[in-house]
């Protein structure tokens, strides 16, 4: 399935999701992920960012998607690194 | 449709691509947006956000999708007002 990840969190916390999300998805944007990943992955991810959050203060939204096929991607502005991204 | 609009700005511009992002779409969280949209209203949403941005400093992305019956979204840590949502 593919996944967009986006967050909002704690400085810290921010470094530590950027690696969290690095292990699973393509960088897109400052606190922006975007991928194909596997049931099991994204479990694994999820369950890496629960345990970084902090529950009152972070918020992070992941949309998922069975298939890529209804979706599109447009981007206005500074062009992101083509080999990057997935969709 | 529906759409996700994510983006990286300047400070100042920020602040206007949050008045513009208001005008046709949902907050979701810091810099990202998203609601179901005609095409006509769209083209205005892009065309709006181009004016604003500065081409090599800023970045929009636009996830678009003609249905979200394959899509679904999960939220970790501070609850988004669910008045607030579309999907």
């Amino acid at each position: 399935m593919f996944v967009i990840m986006v967050y909002d969190a704690g400085e810290r916390r921010n470094a530590k999701l950027l690696k969290i999300g690095r292990k699973y998805l393509h960088w897109v944007q400052n606190s922006v992920f975007e991928g194909e990943i596997t049931e099991a992955n994204y479990f694994k991810l999820k369950a890496e960012v629960k345990q970084r959050i902090h529950d009152t203060e972070d918020s992070v939204v992941f949309y998922t998607f069975r298939s890529t096929r209804y979706t599109n991607r447009e981007i206005l502005g500074k062009k992101i690194d083509p080999g990057n991204l997935i969709l």
